[in-house]
């Protein structure tokens, strides 16, 4: 399922090859962003696509076009186009277009295929890996969506180049909780890495460690759910976001929950303390934890109820024994996550 | 996938007893429509559910329904009440419902489980049977969509007895179509049948056809696509009375579809001129053919071009070259088309 070909400076040329041996008859429409547009035509057409004929779509970028009314846009051009199984979607874009692309793909007829080419750190190591797509749904994270396989993902460091400090520390975020959950010797190479000094080979090692877990349990039904350390806070905080109508990236906001769902980790699961605190010393280099108010902090706990990991009573979290080690299904009461609101807000005054 | 249960009068103790071995911790919720209310208080809650907390949600009937925005609409109301993946939702209802539910269900926090409780002929042997679900789309049938698994089909006859003539026949056709493409001895049952006396054995007969089909190609990539005989025809002539504003059932376009497409079989691969004549002349018993206007049968034209089945410039059509022998993939040029819509209008003038 979903098979990545990884690159230096030739994804354009092995795009191209794919397509030319896959699907040589099809309709090849490249989705792109207003901010991927141009680094489309820079880094993948201008160099090997001279004179073949392909369609771009263009959409506008953001969280809040991660919505059931883009989709429906984009079913109506598809419609309009004529696009049928016979037409191949090519998505080049961050976290939130693959998201979107790979939703409106598997859902219009019954699905047509597509293939992910991630422009960003966050997309290469974690939302481009894993059959998850979706959009968000009345400021709910991916509350409609469903599980399916791209044809092909194309990981490149051509892209890495101009993105900005925000953007990496985005995807260093998930690089992170890959690390936490499952793999403390890639801990120590993040730790001591620059952010500017990520390669090919580090994004490699974080991918394929979310791969091993996604193939033991594609459907999220057992061991897939420890990929949500760290989300349960981070999604219910972007929840807060967008309700408010401000701007926040996923990356932050898992680096916050991380935070959160540490302490609660040494509580819950007696995490020993001093490595809660390296990760937690590491995250607030790049990130300020905020100090919500109790009006925010009850809206992040109501959010935390339309967790799609849930029972009917409590919160369900994934937490860490030690770091490489998760465990997940982890119920704890709005109490108990109340308390560790007052903790880190205590230790952050 | 989507194992069945088949049972006579005896659908409500069979689905409480599913629903409390499987779902014992879950919420249950029924899906059904202004027709189907009524029965489902009085076929399935008012034996043996007393006593037990459900939720029951309704919605409009009809094609024009199972649209995107009715999903939307359950969506909102799923999110509103709290669903999760504790959820289990039960569809009660003939095939518009059952698709649209089945979507809806299979798409809010990436699927919940769900059940369906076909309650026409048409929904039990083949609308309800396969894990195809999804909502038309500018006026184009199942436009959005995706493959999904149900948790259980309950089929019982209890449902059948109410059931107007008209639904019977679009059950029928369905019936009579999985004979023709699988099943000759099949076909010479269903010849002899009464409308009125059709039996759960019969019924079983029939979905057993499409399930060994649906087993062989879940995922219509070659084989299942047998299924659509007839259905090039009627989806084009479906969108045609959509566009319109215009009721019809979709067993009644599939009965004219196979008028259509009986008359290519004999064209373009040799099917027995009396076998047509036999089964066209067992159609007219329950249908008129329609004589369309030149400009109706251009639109019908133009609307097979969004097939999801076509390659890129001609149509695609399941076609026989005997009575329980078909053959899938037999693409036609528009021309063709044109002719045979000229023959059949020639023969019913």
């Amino acid at each position: 399922m979903n098979p990545i070909t990884y690159s230096e400076n030739s994804v354009s040329s092995k795009l191209l090859k794919f397509l030319e041996k896959n699907y040589p008859l099809s309709k090849w429409v490249f989705l792109v962003d207003d901010q991927t547009h141009i680094l489309c035509y820079e880094k993948i057409l201008s160099s090997n696509f001279y004179d073949i004929s392909i369609e771009i779509i263009q959409v506008e970028t953001g969280e809040e076009n991660k919505s059931i009314e883009q989709s429906i846009q984009l079913w109506e051009t598809f419609t309009e186009y004529g696009f049928s199984k016979n037409t191949v979607l090519i998505v080049i874009g961050g976290g939130v277009l693959c998201d979107l692309g790979a939703f409106v793909a598997s859902t219009y007829k019954r699905g047509i295929p597509y293939v992910l080419v991630p422009t960003t750190l966050l997309a290469m190591v974690d939302a481009s890996i894993g059959g998850k797509c979706g959009v968000n749904f009345l400021q709910y994270k991916n509350q409609i969506g469903l599980f399916s396989e791209c044809k092909r993902i194309f990981i490149d460091d051509i892209f890495l180049k101009t993105l900005p400090e925000k953007e990496l520390i985005c995807g260093l975020a998930e690089m992170l909780k890959h690390a936490l959950i499952a793999d403390y010797n890639f801990w120590k190479k993040i730790r001591k890495n620059e952010l500017h000094n990520i390669s090919i080979k580090q994004i490699k090692e974080a991918t394929q460690i979310k791969m091993k877990i996604v193939l033991q349990d594609p459907y999220e039904k057992n061991v897939r759910k420890i990929l949500n350390f760290g989300h349960t806070f981070a999604h219910a905080i972007e929840h807060l976001f967008l309700n408010e109508n401000c701007n926040l990236s996923h990356g932050e906001a898992v680096l916050w929950g991380m935070v959160y769902e540490l302490q609660l980790s040494v509580k819950h699961l007696k995490m020993p303390k001093k490595e809660a605190k390296e990760v937690i010393q590491f995250i607030k280099q790049y990130t300020s934890i905020p100090n919500w108010t109790s009006e925010q902090i009850k809206e992040i706990i109501i959010a935390m109820r339309q967790d799609k990991k849930n029972n009917t009573t409590n919160i369900n979290f994934t937490l860490l024994s030690k770091i490489g080690q998760a465990t997940f299904d982890c119920f704890l009461s709005e109490i108990e996550i109340l308390e560790v609101f007052q903790e880190v807000n205590q230790s952050i005054k």
